[in-house]
Order: structure tokens, then C-alpha cells, then sequence
């Protein structure tokens, strides 16, 4: 069957639409976004929530040489089904396939790589900025979400942008909540500026009647500016932006095409900032996740019909996470959970109904989120910041001056610590362990197993002074070999006793030593796994016991260059009598989007790699 | 002579004077505050117009019960002096003696360490968050000041203080400049607020007539409530921080103490979160600093007669690098420079007057202004951002995000990179060799000299290609040997050809390396100074010249632990055939404050200790 989508091969076939065919369009791209989400998996509440906006944005503006940037990214799939990447669409997120996100890499049209949030309106500005001073014509747009506003460096954004002399277009995409429950103060006033109805045509008649009012001599002109601020106060409510400098212009439907349509082009001629509020509907078009948009914001594949997802949620170390915090704060009031717009990602749901006196959502706000549990943790609370790791590096510098150097107790609980996989290398865990390192009085765990992680959240609170951080991988347990125990004190050797080669790793890497550990054997060379359960500061044991072997193989889910291996090595040389060989594998480039266990087999990490590694490298 | 200043012991001594004695004490407060810091140099303009709010704030709150939480940290000197300090005043910024800013180590009356900007806000949140836990009553305040309020961080503290459900008081120290020139939307907000005459009088009657307006019935209710917002929003234009979830008063004279002390007083009995806008003056008693407050922000020694510098200035490296950048401007349009609130820091004065279309200041907004660059970047712009070490931190998950994935040209000129001595543990710059480690395809190079700055400078922008960082220490050249020349690529090797033990450093460090030679050569050990420029990636030529030794040892200004030295030693074990003796010698603690030359020597990394670890340390 023909249709509208296979005649769109940029934005350029857009402009000869009727309405009606553009309104048939977006149904389309809608139907697509389920099929191919239910498919690979992906955003797809606020995929579906933008579907109009972008069309609307392709058909007005020239893109590419106008650039939109979209913050976070993951609501950009309609603008790549738009920018001649429709029939790449079903790759999304899979290996050598489309990323999730907008990527300079892969599209003229995606003007700046993203996938954390808040960062739209600073990268719009240093592109409009540039333009400007090289006297280009076009036009800057950056959508963002209302989630996103609650990140400081939003606020930022919109303090430099506003005094901006030129057309520079912030696009408020409001969904009424971010990833989680929106928070804060701004998202009380948005829900304000949303109720009010008839807005619009109040506006216009208003903004005519002020225009008229006559500008004669200076007293009446500022009596006149007086009544203008204090109405435009009254009907618009809108001064916190036009406190930041921009034309303010909303709410608008943001299905509304014609009305979109409308806008745009009026704000195309408008040389000033503007931010346009677009109110829009997380999930759009597809009941399930129209009536529940936080379990359809990010998904793996699902039953289109149904709704459901194709496998079975199973027990993830997230959910492990939650349900041992939860314990824990039964037994000690002190505990507090703080999350930054992550709690169902981070497993803290059950926390947040348990305990709710003790649970803090601050917004997509990590760098408040860091500071305020150091806070916390100065009066004597025991405050965990429950983050993913990519998250977290945005409060690096509150993890130095508001934590370490506070000398207080904080845990973080370091989430998607390692290879996340499909969403690609915005977001790949694979600094945390590096940047912990820079880090005087840390202490870092990471365990392999749930129970290990159970075992390791105690410590971190009862048992390691200052500040801990527990990170772990996404998803489920690895394999576990049958006869494996812990035993020691943050480390284990596992496998036979006089074998000449060790492998030296932590994490979930270590049950993939176990997988090489048995090839390795088929082929004649026992090896021994040295599995370092702190990573930070190394056990001295583990690197004694390192010291006896022939060689040394570390494997390491993260940066090289700065990470645990080199530290380790370097403990190996300095403090033993080592005189074998060690080699230090690690990640050393940003990693592409794929699954976990393809990221890991491309970097050599997974057991076929640790096998080919060592048989090639280990000089006998 | 006996004062007034010598009864006060602590806060509690404050509440018998009279407000003569009061107005008393103040006077004499500045002038011992002038007389120390023209003494031990420090910041003097900030200090001076913070006097009558901290006394006020001492006197009607029950400190240390109550917390006074001082952003950024560098006005509280009166704090200090009043809470059981005074004698030990004299000894502020010097090696042993106190603290240049608050800290938690040093006195109970420091309620939470700082140096960075904009995190008083979360960090006073999460103190009033655990004693509303703990049933606990009492006050918590947070002083922060207009330059603060442009970082990201203090919006987030704001949109998550505001909707907490107690009095939790955040005092806007509004002194109409931050360090640099303020800049941005909220800026131009605070200079109209300011601009109100009469506002308090007018206010207070306005407030008695709205609270006597009837509230009966519901729509009556609704139009009273809409007009008294729009009553306030004319007379206060206050709906900024009202929209925030803030009751708003001010702005007040912050050197009117009897009106200082009744706003407190009327702050203490309000049970909802207040932000009170108080405007101070910078400098204020002093004529010299109170005409040029930029100029006494942070001082050096001077005579209190004249306000003349003790020491006449001298060439530094931002200077060098300012005037360096100004050359490479010239002849290349394309050429930004950026700051973050630091023009004169960094040395950008000059570039802002010839080249003002291609400056910009970012207020303290270093996340910002990361992104902002990178922005200018992927438009073909040469941005170049000069940032402190330090501060750079908080632009970390910035660096990753949108400079190195983006895969733009952006180069960051890290000033005061290494110890940077009398202002503490917040403000070390020991950190960025090894997060910029941790970063893939970033170029560090680490200048020991004014020449290889400007060149460093040109490869930056030349030669190499990606994101690069030029790092170069706070203050003047180090001493240089007359034969010395550079010649390597990335690298130098200095001294005896034949020797069997080099040390390794880079940037600041050479100079102690060749003193510690001169002074090992005395000692009959003949030493060789591998000197690295480019410290990322590592010159593989110096790696294999290493590899020749028979003992290295490896000195480095920053920390240890994911530092240059360990991933050295791991390429020189790793990718060389050494079978020597390698030591790294790093920083592993926070650094407190002390000059740079006892600061160095406390960490064994001046000459004298390089000598010392040497001749203790070889294994010969």
C-alpha cells in the first residue's frame, strides 16, 4: 500500500502537503514509531508526544541550514523518519544501525549530540551566536523539555540566551512530567500557566487594544509601559521567562498542527529570543502508553495489540537495589533516598511509598541532588543518591567540594555502571570508576552479583567511613559459576590454585573470566580470576596474591586510561616484587550503541576476547 | 586601648550592646579585617561589605544552633572573627593558621565548607531537610550573592528549596557584580529590582489594606487573590523568586544594622521559605576597594595608607596567555574567548576590548559555557575557554557530552592548573590532569615556561586536531636553566646522557626537578629530566627514552591515583622491554592552605623532596 511517509525523503517534500495529507502524515509516522518501538525497543512515550511539533517545525523552517536541537534527544525519531533516514528507521539502536539519539555523526540535520539533559539552549545559543557573527541567515530552535527545565544548566542557558540580540527559539515541549513525576517549583508553575483557557484569544484581543494605547510624552509612555507589564502579568502569568529576557508566546496545543504551523511562522519573523509553550501529550496515539506514559518512556520491545512487553520483567540489579534500601531504612530512620527524575529506573518506587518522609526526587537536578545529601549527611542522616552512572558525571564537582571535602557520609548507588548498550555513547556507564579514582577517601564497590551488592550497600553504610560509592551493571545477574563463594574482603580468587596466568577484573566482566576461564583450560592454560570486589582503595591482598603469578591479564568495563587496571598495575610494580608481565585492557574510545554483549565482544571484554587476548598477548 | 571587638568572644556576646555599640563594632570589625588582609592578602572587597548582615545575623540567630551557610565562602571573615576566631584571625590563608573560607574542620560554626559558587542553597536545603527529620528546630540560612545566583546549581536549589514546608531563609547578597562584571537576564532583573525607591513603605501599607480585603465566597476570593498577585507583582516585581515557591523581601540597605536586625527578626517568625534581597556594597569603608572592588576582590599584600600593592605585579601566565591570545586573534577571525565571571583572572581584559564581538562572560556558569563553546565549535568558530582549574570541575559531564562527542575543535586554557596555595583545599588545581585522563582523544599539554605557552597555545589551535587543554600554573615563570632549550616534540630531556636515574615531570615541576638535579649531582648521583609538554597522549618517544633508565622517578603536581605518572608507568611496562625501577610520586589528600612553595614542600614535591625520595627511594 502506498503512502503519504513513502514520498518524504526530506523536509522539503513536506511543503507541498495539504493539511489534510499533513495531518495523514503524522499518523503515519505514529504507527511507524509503534511498529518499529515494539520492535527494537526505545523511547516511545515522547517520541509520540512530538510527532506534530517536529512535522510542524520541518514544514516552516529550513532545515538544514536552520538547526534544531533537541534536548535530551529522545524525542527525535519523527525528525529522523523526516531527514532522510525513514527507511534506516528499523535499525534504531541496533548495532552499526540509526542511534536513538540526534548524532552530528550520522545526519547534517541533527545540529548537536545529545542524550543528557539540559543541554539545548547553550549549544543553541554558541550555534545562533556563531551564525550571527559570521553573518549567516537561519534560524536556531531548541526544544526542550519541561523535565529538562528543572537542570540548572537550563537556567543557565536561558540567563545567557535572553540577553541574545537575535531570533533564538527555545521551544518549551511541556509534557506535564518529566521521567518520573515532574518536581520543584517550576513544574507548579507551568501546571499554573497551563490552566489558563482562552488564553490565546484573550492575548491577541488584549495585545491590539495595547498597541493602540498612544505613546505621547515621556510620563504617559512609562505610565503606559506600567499597565502593559502589569496586564501582560495578568492574562500571561508569563514574567518568569520574560524575566530571563524572552518574548514568552503560549500554551499551544501541541497537536494542533494548523495552530503549530501558525506560530512558527509568526515566530520566524520575530527578531528577538522567544519561548514558545507547546503543551504535549506523552504517549500521543497509542491508548497503553497515553495511559501510562512512564512505563512506555523507555521500553524494550512489546505486543503492539496488546500492550505488554514480549519478555518478562525479571529481577534486575535496580530492583535488587530498592528492595535491600528498603530494608535497611526499616531498621535505620536515618537512611534517606534521594533521585534525580529517576526513581522507577532506579528501583526506588517501593522506597518512595515506604518511606515517603525520606525520599527526595529533586528533578533532573544531579548536581542538587549531590549537595543536598552532603547536607543531609552533615547533620548525621545517612543520604544514598540513587543515579545512573552517566548521570552522575554531572556532579563531579560536587562529589569533591560537597561530599569529600565535607568529610561526611554519603552513599551513592551508582546504577548502569558499565556497558548500557542500545542507548549508546551519551550514555555508556564507563567513567564512573575513573573519576572515583581522582577522588581522595572514596571508596568503591562493585559487585558482581545481588547478593554481593546486598552485602556491599551495608558496608557502605556500617562499615566504610566517609563516602562510598556502590555501582553496578544494568540489568540481571551473569552467570555464576555453581561452586563459586565469596570469601574475602573485597576481593576473591577463583579457579586453580598453581595456574601461571590470572585474570584480574571486577564487576560483571567477572563472570565472563569464568566463560574464558573454562575455554582456556580446554586449550591448556589453567588460569586463576582475581575478582576485585572494592575497586577503590584496592585490597593490598589482591595485589599481593597478583604478585605470584606469571602473568597478568586485567579487564576492565570502563576508561582505561586513568582507570583501576593502571592504578592497580602500578600498585603491582611499586609495592610487590613482581617481575612478570601484566597487561591492561580497557575501554579507550566512546562506545557505540549496540547490545551489551556486542559492545562488550566489540571491545574485546567478553569471554572470546579475554581468550584471544591472552593467548596472543601472554609471552610464556 | 581596649575595644569593643575585645569583649566579643562569641555571637552570645553580641546581644547585651547597645546598637551604638553595635554600629561600634562594625567600624572596628573593617578595620581589623583591612589591616589583616593587607597583611596576608585575601579577599577584602566581599569581606568588607558583609559586616553589618553577619552581625545582624549573629545577633538575632542562635548560631551555632542555628546554620549559616556562606556561598562561595569568601565573606565570612566577620563570621569568623565573631565565632571564637578573633585572636587567630591574623593567621587566615597562612600554612597552620585558619581558613581563607568557611570550614566545617575549623570551627562548629561553620556549618558546611566552601570555595566553588552556588551550592549554598542544596547544601542549606539538605540541613533543614534532616532536622525537620529529626524534630529539631532552629534556623537555617544561606547567604549567597548575586554573582552566585547565575550558576545553574543555585536554580536548582532554589526550585527545590521552594517547595519546602518550612522557614528556610536564603539571604541575596546583592553587591551589583560578581567578581567579574555580572551579566545575563538575571542580572537586569536585580538592577530594576534595586531601582524601586520607597519600595518597604509603600509595601507595608499596600499589604495592610490587601489583608483587609474580605475573602467571602469563592469568586470573590479568586478575584482578591488575582488582584493582590498583580498589586504585588507592579509594586515588588518580585514574581521571579514568588515563582519559585519563595516569599520575597527587599531589597533592603544591607548596611542598615537596626534594619537589618527587624527584617531578621521578622524573618525568624515567618514559617515558609523567604529569600530576602539585601543590597551590600563591595569594599564598603574602605575608599580604595569601595572605588575599585574588582581590583580588591582578591588581594595580595598592600599598604593600607596608599591601597598600593606591597609587591609590584608581575608577568604571570594569564597575562602571557591573554596577550598570547590576542596575537592568534588577529590574524583569525574565527578565534571566541569565553569566561566564566573571570576576565581579569584569567588575563581576558585586553581580548574583551579589541575584540568584543568574540568575547563572552557567562556569569558563574562554567556548564554553560562548556556547551556554549561547543555550540560556537560545531559552527566552524575557534572557541577558546579560560577557566580555573578548579572550576573547570564543574563542567565536567559537559566536556564529555558536548565537546568530545561532539567531535568539535574546542580549546580550554586551565589556569591556575596545580597548587595554587593560600586559598585552600576548595580551590587546588589537582585535579584535571587526571579527569581530562579519563576523557578519549582529548590533548592535554602542560607548559612549564611563557614560550612553550604561546606555542602550546598555537599547536591548540593549529595542530592538533579535537579538543585540546593547555594547562599552566597560577603565578610567574619558574626558574629556568640558561641551557635549556626546547627541542622535542611533546617532550625535552635535560641533563647528563649517561645517568642511571631520570626524573620525570611536566609543567612547574621541572624547575624543582633541575634544582633536586643540581643537588643530586652534589651527592655524586648523576640524574637525567625527562620533561613532558603534551601529557595526553603520553609522546611515545619519552615513554621509550624512559624505558632506558634504570630508575624513574616520576613527580607530578597533581593527583596520583588515574594520573599521568600511573598511566606512564603502564606504558612503560606495558609497551617498553623496562625492567627498572619506576616510582610515582602524586598528591593523594586534599591540599590545605599554605603558599605554593610550602605547599609543595609539605607533599615532598619540591626539590628538596625529590632529592629526599630519591636518594631514599633507588634501589641502586
Amino acid at each position: 500500500m502506498s503512502t503519504l511517509l513513502d514520498r518524504i525523503h526530506s523536509p522539503a517534500d513536506l511543503k507541498d502537503l495539504t493539511p489534510e495529507q499533513l495531518e495523514q502524515l503524522c499518523k503515519e509516522i505514529r504507527s511507524y514509531i509503534i511498529r518499529t518501538v515494539a520492535q527494537n525497543g526505545g523511547h516511545l512515550a515522547s517520541n509520540l508526544g512530538t510527532v506534530e511539533l517536529t512535522v510542524a517545525l520541518h514544514r516552516v523552517f529550513g532545515t538544514p541550514d536552520d538547526k534544531i536541537i533537541w534536548d535530551v534527544g529522545h524525542q527525535a525519531y519523527t525528525h529522523k523518519i523526516l531527514t532522510g533516514r525513514k527507511d534506516e528507521f528499523p535499525t534504531i539502536r541496533m548495532q552499526g544501525g540509526l542511534s536513538g539519539f540526534p548524532n552530528r555523526q550520522e545526519s547534517e540535520w541533527d545540529a548537536f549530540t545529545a542524550g543528557h539533559s539540559s543541554t539545548s539552549i547553550s549549544a543553541a545559543l554558541g550555534i545562533a551566536q556563531a551564525r550571527a557573527l559570521k553573518g549567516k541567515p537561519g534560524h536556531v530552535i531548541a526544544v526542550i523539555g519541561d523535565g529538562a527545565l528543572t537542570g540548572g544548566m537550563a537556567y543557565e542557558g536561558l540567563n545567557n540566551a535572553g540577553r541574545f540580540g537575535k531570533n533564538l527559539i527555545v521551544i518549551l515541549n511541556d509534557n506535564k512530567m518529566s521521567i518520573s513525576r515532574n518536581v520543584g517549583a517550576m513544574a507548579r508553575y507551568l501546571a499554573h500557566m497551563r490552566a489558563k483557557p482562552g488564553y490565546l484569544k484573550v492575548k491577541s484581543n488584549v495585545e491590539t487594544v495595547m498597541n493602540r494605547i498612544p505613546l505621547i510624552g515621556k510620563p504617559l509612555w512609562k505610565a503606559a509601559h506600567a499597565l502593559k507589564a502589569v496586564l501582560r502579568s495578568l492574562l500571561y502569568n508569563s514574567t518568569l521567562f520574560e524575566d530571563m529576557g524572552f518574548y514568552y508566546y503560549g500554551p499551544f496545543d501541541g497537536h494542533d498542527l494548523p495552530q503549530l504551523m501558525q506560530v512558527l511562522e509568526t515566530a520566524e519573523t520575530i527578531d528577538h529570543p522567544l519561548l514558545i509553550h507547546v503543551v504535549t501529550e506523552k504517549g500521543k496515539g497509542y491508548s497503553f502508553a497515553e495511559q501510562n506514559p512512564g512505563a512506555f518512556h523507555g521500553v524494550s520491545s512489546f505486543d503492539v495489540q496488546t500492550g505488554k512487553a514480549s519478555a518478562k520483567k525479571k529481577e534486575n540489579f535496580s530492583s535488587v537495589f530498592g528492595s535491600a534500601l528498603c530494608s535497611l531504612a526499616e531498621d535505620d530512620n536515618r537512611i534517606c533516598a534521594i533521585t534525580a527524575a529517576m526513581k522507577t529506573g532506579t528501583g526506588l518506587e517501593k522506597f518512595s511509598e515506604r518511606f515517603p518522609q525520606r525520599f527526595f526526587d529533586t528533578g533532573i537536578a544531579e548536581e542538587h541532588a549531590v549537595t543536598f545529601a552532603g547536607g543531609l549527611a552533615s547533620q548525621g542522616m545517612l543520604p544514598i543518591f540513587a543515579v545512573y552512572s552517566t548521570f552522575l558525571q554531572r556532579g563531579y564537582d560536587q562529589l569533591i567540594h560537597d561530599v569529600a571535602i565535607q568529610r561526611v557520609k554519603v552513599v551513592f548507588g551508582v546504577d548502569r555502571a558499565g556497558i548500557v548498550g542500545e542507548d549508546g555513547e551519551t550514555h555508556q556507564g564507563v567513567f564512573d570508576a575513573a573519576y572515583f579514582n581522582t577522588i581522595p577517601s572514596v571508596t568503591v564497590y562493585s559487585p558482581c552479583y545481588f547478593d554481593e551488592l546486598i552485602k556491599d550497600l551495608h558496608r557502605a553504610f556500617y562499615e566504610t567511613p566517609g563516602m562510598v560509592a556502590v555501582r553496578y551493571p544494568r540489568g540481571g545477574e551473569p552467570f555464576r559459576p555453581a561452586d563459586f563463594l565469596h570469601s574475602g574482603d573485597g576481593w576473591d580468587c577463583y579457579g586453580a590454585q598453581d595456574a601461571p596466568v590470572a585474570i584480574v577484573t571486577y564487576g560483571r566482566l567477572f563472570a565472563q573470566a569464568c566463560s574464558a576461564q573454562r575455554e582456556l583450560k580446554k586449550q591448556g592454560i589453567p588460569v586463576k580470576i582475581i575478582k576485585l570486589d572494592r575497586i577503590k582503595p584496592l585490597p593490598q591482598d589482591a595485589v599481593r596474591a597478583a604478585a605470584c603469578m606469571k602473568a597478568l591479564f586485567f579487564f576492565e568495563e570502563g576508561m582505561q586510561q586513568g582507570g583501576v587496571g593502571e592504578h592497580f598495575e602500578s600498585l603491582l610494580y611499586e609495592t610487590t616484587d613482581f617481575h612478570g608481565q601484566c597487561r591492561v585492557h580497557g575501554i579507550k574510545n566512546f562506545v557505540a550503541h549496540a547490545t551489551i554483549a556486542q559492545c562488550l565482544a566489540e571491545l574485546k571484554l567478553d569471554a572470546d576476547g579475554m581468550v584471544q587476548t591472552i593467548t596472543t598477548e601472554w609471552e610464556k
